[in-house]
């Protein structure tokens, strides 16, 4: 069951993202009823392209031993950097905000035997689709789409 | 063709993470003639759970627009992570230093059209038999299998 709230400081992490000139995408990482990590995309703040949401909440999270019984919680599809970090890991669970402006990689993750749900959340999809109007550069290379 | 020489740089990333305590994986990104990266695990050093050798080394080289033309040397077979990561970044070719002690994701690799080169060397066997043999418990955790 996806709890909202929970959502919602994931959202808020991407907004953070957006109003600090950077990709506002945003994750929290999430064990029982605690939230063991948030992060939000790091490519404009800190130059470094590995660090989306996604990877930047793990990284906070720090060590763990075992992700069996987590949730991570992710404002966009995940790309396949962070596909393959949600597979290595062993997370059992994705709730995902929104697919309708990057595609990502549900199946793979599915066929992975990661539990998925899609929230198509209107707000998320509304700030995503502002940043990639107004930043068209920023977001190809984010998904590595320069050459195209 | 395989540049030994920065085959080498990587194992000598790989040894440098051995000699601090950590675990010992390296990688280096090159375009052209140029190491624009090197990197190794920071698992221990950083307590960085993200940070395999590749990951660092890409963190290391920075944001870059296009990695159409690059290869990454690695000492071990890329876990999903770092192979999610490879095929994501469109990294032209992977230099592997051997897959005894790790499988690793080669053929998902190549079915994603990355050129892969596998040399399973001697030295780069025996660095990481002989540290999964010493700290087992560390190893299982960098590829998640704490619960096995």
């Amino acid at each position: 069951m996806t709890n909202y709230l929970h959502y919602y400081l994931a959202l808020e992490q991407a907004k953070k993202s957006y109003a600090e000139g950077g990709i506002p995408i945003g994750a929290v990482l999430v064990k029982g009823d605690d939230i063991i990590g948030k992060g939000h995309n790091q490519r404009v703040q800190q130059l470094n392209p590995i660090l989306h949401g996604e990877m930047d909440c793990l990284q906070n999270a720090g060590r763990l031993q075992d992700y069996s019984d987590t949730i991570l919680y992710t404002t966009l599809s995940p790309c396949m950097m962070c596909s393959g970090t949600i597979v290595q890991f062993k997370i059992k669970k994705v709730i995902i905000g929104e697919n309708v402006n990057f595609e990502g990689n549900i199946p793979f993750l599915k066929e992975q035997g990661i539990e998925v749900e899609l929230l198509n959340d209107k707000e998320t999809i509304k700030l995503m689709a502002n940043f990639i109007k107004e930043k068209p550069e920023l977001w190809n290379e984010d998904i590595s789409e320069t050459k195209e």
